[in-house]
């Protein structure tokens, strides 16, 4: 009963496997190995047309990268205020942009809108070179919260950033079970809907260590290979991270997974929102609960050997009930029975 | 035949099997898991003390982490003018530290000495705040030129760098090979030297992707996790670079991993320096061999199949005959052999 | 009648003459002069205690480099959510500290509470290594919104950082127009409150450029004169900075001009206050007034030639009769009689 | 006798009037006023075509802007061995660009080549991403050995810069004393010989502290004011900035001084290269002699009350006798002709 995050999962045999199989013999080194230019193929299918990309270890490189391709340092980043890239990164988006600054937005259920980052502008105008211009807007999919951004208000916001000069960059930690949870293709959720760069994430879908930046801007691209080598994030041995991704995107595993993890919250979702004095904080839409439990209830739970943890986010208010459950491509189904069993006893 | 780079090395079969032997259930994130408490204390065994440590998948990584918590933004850092932290890294011990200078020394045969990095500071002395001070040594074990530092030379270098009050680090990307090739220990090849911080490379030498960063000077550990993080080098499923890491380290692996390259290293350098013709531009002293072969001798040997490449740095002659051969872990004797006898056919 | 800004103020007399004596044949670069010397034992008296400083041109480049030796480059500098440095320096702090993170929290009136910030850590609490350590504590005085904090409300608030382990930094760049306000001395608002770094202004307040930056913090002294250095902001020719602040301390020349400009708000501030539906958004306790003037008057106050701006900021409700006017040493009384007069008739 | 520096040297009467001509009323701030506008016109009859500028008050500000608007944070600026960038701004470039490296090329008596710069590229050649690209050459006009570069040697650089894809950035910080020395017009030194950014000086000949930013090539200036701001250097009372620089272009004064100061050295030069066992060891230009004076001599001299410095620099034999003696605008014949005879007199 291991709910605490999908970062505790292990890999999934296919892509443990592949790493096995990519074992073989010598290989170029920096990307110059076959299984690189497999994936670029690969990509070319998933997105349907040719990307940019880089692959890396961990969601905040990929981050840190793309926004250092979008922004200058003297530019400001609009992100939800309750955004990973700006409350848990550590400052890697600061570090990589060389200063720029994370302006956080409200919104509701952990989504922004045309209208609520228009608001956070006209309360701080223009006003070069006093206010520093912003020069990208970042979208979390699936949000800090849960929820998704379907196609269509992705294309509301893009078109809104684009009105203002904004970049748009994508973090999609879990932009797999964002397709999956909206039905909507990787192309529809991201160039098709006005994303300029996309960090896809592997690693918490089951990858051991495995992220895409995606540029699907070309203009942005050209620092793209300096910027990850400077950085330290060019793998010298590329294959074992092309191995990753190749697997991951092979017959749709990544789907596969995302949709085992999504069934899994929708599962306990459900079990959870229909005990009494139990509400969620925001739908469930992809593999995260976010629910109020009372606190006796998560202290049986906890006792009983349940792990997951409470959760605060600036815009929302401080509550000793909010916690946060995280499914995975490896969460049982047993699992999640056993933990609604338990908490309908409990409550 | 391929002697190209370690970097083109599979992953040695012990470690690839710690991946999968890590590979149950769930573990907590971030460095909470057991192995990473498990290498901690055999990192104690090994280096006789306790450490400070970060675990990250690239020496440039480590090396710009390293160098960010020694030196001062307005730092300069003193190496020796072929070293890969000045020349290949693309600039991330700069990115790193946010704006330090890298100044390149000269030195023979890839060592840097003391007489000569006193000479570098005379020919351009302290004159604050207009000259950066000098606040790094960095040495490369094995250096750039396949030699190897011995402790009494790491000695003199540290106290001499004392005197200077300047920090020192050791790019160890190659420390398995030196300890092997010197026969002193861990300890001796480093804090027990002087050295302050050491990027202790494992990926050259077997590794997926580990490479050990290890802070011996407790006053510069401070900033070690949020640089960590803050770089996107804090992997969330940390398990699986220490599983690496504990595996490199077990039995002496990385030990007997270091003495076959450079078995072979001696082997491929004893029998071309028997050909006329063709002389060592260093003595062969870890896993990789620097020849001068002539031009239709590497004809011919890259006709046959051979793969190596030719080598300019600072402070050597141009010259078209210079070649680096590199053996590693898994080179074959039977393919070192098989080169030779082409080459002794061929000249 | 124009009250748009301090920094259109021209040179005040005493200070355009010193610079004319200080031209008197050759003197050291670099602040070896003896202006810099006379400054030295200048400020021992004026501060009561030796102190470390940098004579710079711009506010902006005093925070800079203040905040870079108090905050590593992974910290969180805590500010008001209507300060200057997070609102209007370009990215300054950003750039100078290497990508510190600004952390606007709000505060009644433009001051910051201990229970504020508290509130503000409580909300997004510490998580080492994902959450940026909180660093520094950053005061404005007088404030953004023309009030003055006591010595008494600043000793709080630093006792406060204290038990955070936080710096405190002090933004003066109106300091002058406070220490008038309160009766308490220089030292008494400064050090002695527990401010380790004071960015004192002396441009707003007479000066032609000159600001100062005094580390009262020996620990934080170190990187002070190569942060100036690398930044372009050690003058070759320091004896004229020194010069203009000499005087600007000289026979109190500073609380002179404060005093004038803080008499020259408060006849404004009342005159305006007497008025039908004219009411002040803050106390005037320095040489800004925040008022809220109907539309119609502010279009027969601009007709009639007056200058000033309106005046929006976070924490603020959007308003359109909000306005500034600031004061300053050459504001002459005539100009602020002849403003009311305009404005009693104009109402 | 002094000789020090041409920082020692006052304001020029002219400038200094100008700056209490300045001094009338209130001015719009941040470069709205007058004056700031009267110069753009100056500079455009000056340069012969409209100018991107900034005002700052130091020569690294202005070159550390500069790089930064030509070079991305990875590339690599190419510079002479000896020159003031890489050896004495304490850091300013690798700050301001963020990260970029200083890469030093000799060059005989202070002047780079085409063919020099070329060697030093083959001795390194291209790698991406390991190999930081080159992105810019940057010039010293005089250079610091006190010679110039002709039209028609800037034009060849240039055009080989060109054929590299570099951006050409020159450090005048005596680009007056060039342009008297050589003939030729500012826009013949400058744009009209390929230079795509300048730092004009003019404190070192004399001005206050008062430096000209040119920017030539519309597409880097974009970010001209955001990095001008950020960094501190954007004056709130521009005013006076622009009055001296203006000063300084009214009817060619800056021509004018310059003149003198080159006239004096060449008396110096002259005078200096007659007695016996005096070399120079380098033409003199502009308007600093380096030259080399017996030990004796020197002593003798400065015991007489002379003051000038040894001179050390990368690519020089290290030596006693080699000192530099520096001219400026305030520099009178009769203590050139002083010094003289106490030289002849003592050797």
């Amino acid at each position: 009963m291991n709910f605490a995050s999908d970062n505790t999962a292990p890999i999934a045999p296919e892509i443990l496997a592949a790493l096995g199989a990519a074992n073989e013999g010598p290989a170029p080194a920096y990307g110059g190995d076959e299984l690189t230019a497999r994936l670029n193929s690969r990509l070319e299918e998933v997105f349907e047309r040719p990307c940019h990309f880089a692959l890396v270890a961990t969601g905040s490189a990929a981050n840190g990268i793309a926004l250092s391709l979008a922004s200058p340092p003297y530019g400001q980043v609009l992100c939800h205020e309750a955004s990973h890239i700006t409350l848990e990164e550590g400052g890697a988006p600061e570090f990589y942009t060389g200063g720029a600054k994370l302006s956080g937005v409200p919104g509701a259920q952990g989504k922004l809108t045309a209208q609520g980052l228009q608001a956070a502008i006209d309360a701080h105008p223009p006003l070069p070179p006093h206010v520093m211009p912003r020069s990208v807007l970042s979208l979390t999919q699936a949000t800090e919260l849960g929820t998704v951004y379907t196609a269509g208000e992705l294309a509301a916001l893009t078109a809104w950033a684009r009105s203002q000069v904004l970049k748009v960059h994508m973090d999609g930690a879990r932009f797999a079970n964002a397709v999956v949870s909206t039905g909507a293709s990787a192309a529809e959720l991201s160039w098709k809907a006005g994303i300029d760069l996309l960090s896809f994430g592997a690693t918490k879908n089951g990858a051991l260590a495995a992220e895409l930046l995606l540029v699907f801007d070309d203009a942005l691209a050209e620092g793209l290979a300096p910027r990850q080598k400077r950085a330290g994030h060019l793998w010298s041995k590329q294959r074992y991270l092309a191995a990753q991704m190749l697997a991951y995107l092979e017959d749709d595993l990544w789907l596969r997974l995302a949709a085992h993890a999504n069934a899994q919250a929708q599962r306990l979702s459900k079990g959870l929102a229909a005990l009494p004095g139990v509400t969620l904080e925001a739908p469930t839409e992809a593999n995260e609960v976010f629910v109020h439990l009372p606190v006796p209830l998560q202290e049986a739970l906890r006792g009983a050997g349940a792990t997951f943890y409470p959760w605060h986010a600036p815009g929302l208010n401080p509550s000793e009930t909010r916690v946060r459950l995280v499914t995975h491509h490896a969460t049982s189904p047993e699992d999640v029975e056993a933990f609604l069993a338990l908490a309908r006893k409990s409550v």
